[in-house]
């Protein structure tokens, strides 16, 4: 018989503050590892990596990801404020241990495609930089922002202006094929995993019983 | 050599209705999956699920997640205004099916426990269901919403007030083992998959290279 445990919010917060952090952060499940890339008000790049992209709707596309409080400067919401543009970029089995690097301290002037060994590349369409190393690439226009009161973190919210992606990755029904394209899943900062198809779900209806799909794997 | 796809707003706005969902629903990665669990102002229970839990911060310990526009009564919503507390509960494999049947458009006298053959578990701390089925459940103090202008989405914010975990589910690092407690990624609105870890990458650092964690497994 498993143990359940029982953590009141008292409990968390007296947790080792490294214990928490993990705690906390792998509760909420797998997220996206993603690099998002900016360029400052006077042309340099910037890269980091984030697990809070999330999804706010299709028509138009619209995704959203938090950046922490503003105690200090955060480059990505500086530069997402001077240019209006970003783009959101997969993170993958191959550039996976570049991409966790861009998430290391670097001073203001040294760029994180550099350090790390990342190559920008920029489509007609915005000033900001894409991961060459990256298969998808989502370029987005700065729409809104909310700040949280609770703890000062900060949900940016882009327009999808354009995507880049393989056309081997997109299945007949829109779908994109994650574990084809190599796209990795995090839990935390710092634990990647690969996603293992279990299949796909009819759309539900009340007076059905679920149903899976077929996917041709 | 794979063929680059580029696709512009315009390309996606005119794409079919249902490829756009799935294509836009997914690019953005993987999710979690999640029961998010209600009481209505007169004690009825509900449950939906949800792919767009975030990370808001560890120290008070936050989650996000966003709701649909307010077009219709969305009961999730209307739920934690009234009763200001709401659970996440995890989806794992064994409650997969069940899980995404709450997604049917079931009636508002109807309760998607009964319907989708879970069952409500209450803790003490707070009047809002918990889903027995799931091994992990997290238990969540309404903040804060903020209104996506764009499109009327809502992000709820919660603190969290309690968390009911197996034990063996926790490293001693204070990580949650996902693949051990089963927990369930999804792409978009229907497609699920397990995680297969890749591993740990250390904490990153200007002046180190990338450097893989012993993990165990």
């Amino acid at each position: 018989m498993e143990t359940l445990k029982h953590y009141t919010l008292q409990d968390i917060l007296q947790m080792d503050r490294f214990f928490r952090m993990h705690f906390v952060n792998t509760i909420s499940g797998y997220k996206s590892a993603m690099l998002v890339g900016t360029q400052g008000h006077r042309g340099a790049p910037n890269l980091g990596i984030f697990n809070s992209v999330i999804h706010l709707g299709a028509s138009p596309p619209l995704l959203g990801f938090s950046v922490r409080p503003l105690t200090v400067p955060r480059h990505t919401y500086h530069n997402i404020l001077a240019k209006r543009f970003f783009t959101i970029n997969h993170v993958d089995r191959e550039n996976l241990t570049a991409a966790h690097q861009t998430s290391a301290n670097y001073p203001e002037h040294v760029s994180e495609f550099k350090a790390c060994g990342l190559t920008p590349w920029y489509s007609e369409k915005l000033p900001a930089p894409y991961v060459e190393e990256s298969k998808i690439r989502i370029g987005l226009e700065f729409i809104e922002e909310h700040h949280i009161r609770a703890n000062g973190n900060i949900l940016i919210v882009g327009k999808v202006v354009e995507v880049h992606i393989p056309e081997i990755f997109i299945k007949p029904t829109g779908h994109i094929d994650l574990p084809a394209a190599q796209s990795v899943a995090v839990a935390g900062l710092d634990t990647y995993y690969a996603g293992d198809l279990i299949g796909r779900l009819a759309y539900a209806r009340p007076d059905q019983a679920p149903r899976w799909e077929e996917t041709g794997e």
